[in-house]
């Protein structure tokens, strides 16, 4: 089993690529980060928990159900009538116009989290590994407590821990993400980061474009020495376009390097791919075995995942099998 | 022209009577009392302005937006970088389900309005009618602030002052909507009111049901003449069903009861009528003259409301005119 | 058979209640009265051909497809490249806000129809029926001449000859209405009409409210004998509200009167319910047999037009002959 | 916990009154009798648990999903790769035009399930009643096998058992069904049926309206006598129109009748209602205790329900108790 | 005139490239290979008549009226009370995900046509060319039989015969398509295929990619020795991604080869690209004339197919002259 | 400020790529190039007024109301009582299918303009710029005299004024066009034109392909010239699909040549892409100062414009500033 701990929001897209200003209507999705990890797991068969804490009232409700839908655990969610659901505004974009996202996440349900309310024992009964990624200690100084708070217990049970950067701008500066962040990293097993967060908040430099594997290879090798982990996950991505990209990824781990192939993604929906990624990597890892099928599976089920509307990954094993045997592009009939 | 100060909020609703926990997509509105006001009345033909606090950003500008497109002027609107975009979320109901709403409006832009950055002489430059709610100066203790000062620079510059109780038990009590409105009173000329806001908020007694318009005469007096107002509004509303109600209004002014018609309504968005009828009332007053329009146009225009969606009163002086005529309910071909 | 002849439009109609003034989008529908009672008696089973005339673009073939696909001949519209199509816009209401129209069909390619270009003896060939309504003779003069030639056409060919007043004041006067349509009145044996037409166009007044069926028996005996008919038929409508009206009709023919019930009728969307009565009427008179049927299945189809989006009348026969046994409002499992 | 067994299907349904025949698009919903059951006792707050026979595809996982999103367990159920997803189309109507559903569940995956393949020790662990309709038996032979399994091993367990007759025509005859239930009775502890399906079914008459509470209090004791059951509730509707019903219900139990407000429905969607009042029923008793709790609880979900569009009862505890304390139709703010 | 014989069923598909299992709505179209050549066809201007056999439900007349609608003769469709409508749910893709689609056509009404039903001589009165795909024969035992009874009396009535190998792996192995097609081979003047089909069915290898136009024209040119067909037609289409593809064809006959320009093709709906090219074909040899003539038009009509949502091909004649004029892709103003 | 001249109209659009014949909703829009200019160069920052004339009716309203809510300045448009509101259906294509334009604006408020009305003096107070296209004189022949009338006005009162050519060849021929034209050039100081229109209406050439700037350099320069003007923009787009273009312009001003970057650009709309050029090159130049600055933020507006549903530019003045400072594709976090 896969326990994640972190904020999920309700976010709200306008259709057909629409301004927000000029919305009409919104279509209502359900994201954060590790719910969309734990999601992405749980389809692809791997049974896993989400830790949070929801306000009490619909939109509360809507995001557990949200993640029950797809056979996430909900059970050690925290209910509170103190603070909001968090919300977030995505403009889906075309070149030259980015997508773009405004948070309205001030005052969540979750920033108000506190240590010592979570049996961490119970919640780790059964588990195999734990993720977490920047944005929740990114939350607020009580965040950041319970982040090392379970990333500790999570450790002391024994369970992998992988940790995903997620550098978020609006939430806190590189400064002090550094600051919160390198602490906790004693705590981590696999780190996962795009090559743009581990510069910014590590100050680690790759190479000028994410062809540029070689470059990130000795990034992730740095980071592994730095910090001890035994594996850095690496996903590269280049934007020709907004609607086309290239898609790929690379581990480090016991001082081998894994690649997947590139993959031409056709975008739906980038939100959420990172995500992807973490899940089928943990999946690979723990279901297939190896870092071979971590990475294979990670970059597959993450390029499959800008194919679909909202955060969440929807497909399953076999239609990540499908990408890596090569099924190809025709309607199959 | 008229004058109006208050918060805007972005309104999602769920169609087709959707629960919001089960919503996909959600249709947005702007609304907010004031705003709403000026819009009637605007649409009705009567110049009006609206001042408010207003986030830069996408939502803001949406506000600010919604409100010029109904021709209300928002050049007083202060822009601000701090402060977000209120909002809510109205469910749609069906008997015995009531409609329903959900604010999401803390630290919202508005509430944080403080006194001393407005140029009131400026902003009451030919303007005859200033209106405020009971709702902004329950946005926070700085709301408060400039809603009396307001209504002071309003009354020194011989502006008619109207004030609708609109009591909301989501954002304060009734003792301290009591403390904090009653010494407001004496800037009012005109107060508006539900059968209900009467008792919650001044302990003024009605009848037992709305048809019982006597015993809501009597309250209409004895407000008249505990704050001194030259005039109280009434608005009288059975709820037989939530697709089906009556509405009727009274006013009494001068010592004189004016009296509406009493219409059946069938409703699609009931939000709002009773800032219809503020802005049909004042309409009536200033543009027809008498309180016998002013309770007419203003019964009748918040009767007409009840059958659009969103907040926003949008019927012409035309349309409320063939209601007041009796022109019925056949198809005009 | 039945052949029709008159004009159709592209409807458009704001969803849920809009204000056109506030639509982003608007659905699509054809309509037109004499194609209305085509699609209505074609969905019942009798055989049917419409006559007009549309312009070669998107639009009309949109109203041909629209045609066609509840199975209406069109092969004897003329298609030109001249003339645009007609639109026309419509509001759908709620008490105290009536439904209301807004047309746009100045210069349609129909208002352009000339005599002599139809070759009546071909589009006769086969048919028992021939109807037209009074909107196609107030399009223009040429079309109030196309009008008696065919009328003409199909007395000379033995066809029986219904003709709906269906009096449009936004197209001409009451006047000008019972100048052209009196001399037309030679040709047809059946007429149709709300008791309001009656009153509008030929000066015949009828009860205080259509409860008052006896009233209207007399208007009905009056005009068939000032004109000859052999039936008249008067539809009687009540409107307590928009969305819940009562609907009836009775059928004045050889000195009887034939009595419908009177139906409580929840709206979805009345445009085009008293086309769907005459298609009911034709219908039943020929396929049934008889005024009592006709009575019966005109009031019944028409009263089930009410519930279905859309011009048309979508009900087959074994739906009214649910209606007309009294099946009931349960749901069929 | 509660145990309920039986087919979901994926509900299509035309938006905006639409006849199926003109659909352009459909909305989608997961429905099914005792799948609607377990759903609103779990949004009550009481465990339930689904067992049922899917289809290894999108639309079969779709309909655990819709079951977990709401907290129902669906571990028991059994996927396959035969069989197909059972669908339903449902056209919402009115007056005079009913509601109406298009059933085409012919071959569904649950229609192939068979005895001896549930473990219904372990399903009934820690459960405490057991629910099933008559749809379940109606599906096929091998069906009805599997329901006089779960029904024996239920009783056998000791759980109370409930059987609402829910009487299908389009899946079986009147004599098929006496002749498959009947001895499917005596596991039965209550019995929940309509005025209606007791008479189609058992042949025990009622009054001529639902308003003859005497008349049904008969009916409830003759069935009681007859098969033993430790209580027997009826629910009772008037349909004055499709858009605005009666309902309210009865139980007779230890020889006393237990009596339920006549709630004014406003109707969005009707379907579910009856499973609304299975789910409020075992839950009142159950949760709040003694069958006054049951009738209330169970005739207030159920009268709630129409008013939420799809087949599932969305309503909490809260909502319910809101409407038994007389909260009234105004909005709350 | 054009006759076909086939199957339709109707379309579900989630919009805006939802994943099945997330729907909330579902876009209805009617589609189904022989229907789709029949549309194509007659919007071209070419008469087309459409056998099949369809339940009297509204779902079946759904089919037919979308079938009138285009214009296509549905005359000589088979009604009956058995058998179901098919259904088909379309995933639109992004690479790398491809569209996909989910068959739920056991037991419909087509499957279940028996010989000896239709009476072809009136059937193919007027007709000279009838056209029918692989998926008839391989929908049920008896629908084979019907089609070859159909083949025979087509080619004894004189008619030119086209047959769309259009292999489907869900309803029949290979083996079991070439056994039953091969015999029916002798009635077919025309063969139409896609690359991939020629090999599966028969065996024939072409290059390795659609590139290599000179490896299909072997292909092509070893089938119609094999055969006897009077003409070979091969469309190639390449993948780089779903939502871009390339598409040409050509046509081996009387021992010469006709190319087709190689067009780029955007896709929106690529489903029934391959039936707009046979109806293009069928219009570009019977009504402009000639080989070189049923290519162009052939390729240009389908690949005008793929930006039309839904399996019809909208497209007129003369926007297919636009297209092979070169007319660019310029907005026309 | 900036002042413009010209129609709006209600533009329909089928969504998600329908064809116009298929479409059963259609998104609502309101555009026209001048209005367009206007609103785009509100959206800046830059003051705008509209003059136009519109019919008192909900369509004419709707007008008005759009583009107020933009912050355009309405107060000098002309409302009347004959006319009807413009109408145009757009169709979104796909390659090999080119997006087009149905007009449907003959009898237009606005064709029926004529000089003498408007008080110039006190419409073009505080202005500095006055923008028109060559579509307003295309109108009708008063609108041509209007346009003249304003030319002059503009001239006299010291404004800078733009003309841009915008051919229609559905409203008049080149001959046509090049005759009422030339001699409003003499009031021109800015020309903007599309390459092909400038060889449409003046006969001037330019290169092959629009890669070819120096070409186009000589046709600026030549116009130059020929007509006296200080500026002659060019805009320049490559069509290689639909869905992708690129998009770049130059600006000869002073003997100058001035160049912007060559846009890829992904395209939700591209209706209304060169009024935001207008709208951006008065903005750069008016505001930022010079003809680097036009051109630069008339191509990055354009380019923008082309992602934005609608004929609106909605690009804030930072949208603008991003782009030419380069900040990439990325989602911004």
């Amino acid at each position: 089993m896969l326990v994640t701990l972190g904020e999920a929001m309700v976010r709200l897209t306008p259709p057909a690529f629409r301004r927000l200003e000029q919305a009409t209507s919104l279509d209502v999705h359900v994201g954060g980060a590790e719910l969309n990890v734990a999601v992405g797991a749980a389809r692809l068969g791997l049974a896993s928990r989400w830790v949070s804490r929801l306000p009490e009232n619909p939109l509360g409700r809507m995001m557990a159900n949200r993640a029950r839908e797809h056979g996430v655990d909900v059970s050690h969610v925290e209910w509170v009538r103190d603070g909001r659901a968090g919300l977030y505004f995505v403009e889906l974009g075309a070149a030259p116009r980015p997508s773009s996202v405004l948070y309205d996440r001030a005052g969540s349900a979750m920033s108000g989290i506190v240590p010592g309310r979570f049996d961490w024992s119970r919640i780790f009964e059964g588990a195999r590994w734990f993720h977490v990624s920047g944005i929740t200690p990114a939350l607020s100084e009580s965040a950041a407590e319970v982040t090392a708070e379970a990333l500790a217990a999570a450790k002391a049970a024994g369970l992998t821990v992988s940790y995903d950067l997620n550098y978020r701008s609006k939430l806190w500066s590189p400064e002090r993400a550094r600051a919160v962040e390198e602490p906790l990293m004693r705590f981590v097993d696999v780190l996962i980061a795009t090559e743009e967060d581990t510069r910014v908040v590590f100050g680690a430099h790759g190479g000028q474009s994410t062809a540029d594997a070689a470059a990130f290879e000795l990034v992730a090798r740095s980071l592994a020495t730095r910090f001890g982990f035994s594996a850095v996950a690496i996903t590269l991505r280049e934007n020709p376009g907004v609607w086309l990209n290239t898609w790929s990824a690379l581990v480090v781990a016991g001082g081998e390097r894994y690649d997947a192939p590139r993959y031409q993604v056709e975008i739906v929906d980038r939100i959420g791919a990172g995500d992807a990624f973490s899940a089928g990597l943990i999946f690979g890892y723990l279901v297939i075995g190896g870092w071979d099928a971590a990475v294979a599976y990670g970059t597959a089920l993450s390029a499959l995942k800008h194919s679909v509307p909202g955060d969440f990954s929807l497909s399953t094993r076999e239609d990540v099998e499908q990408v890596l045997k090569g099924a190809g592009l025709r309607v199959a009939r």
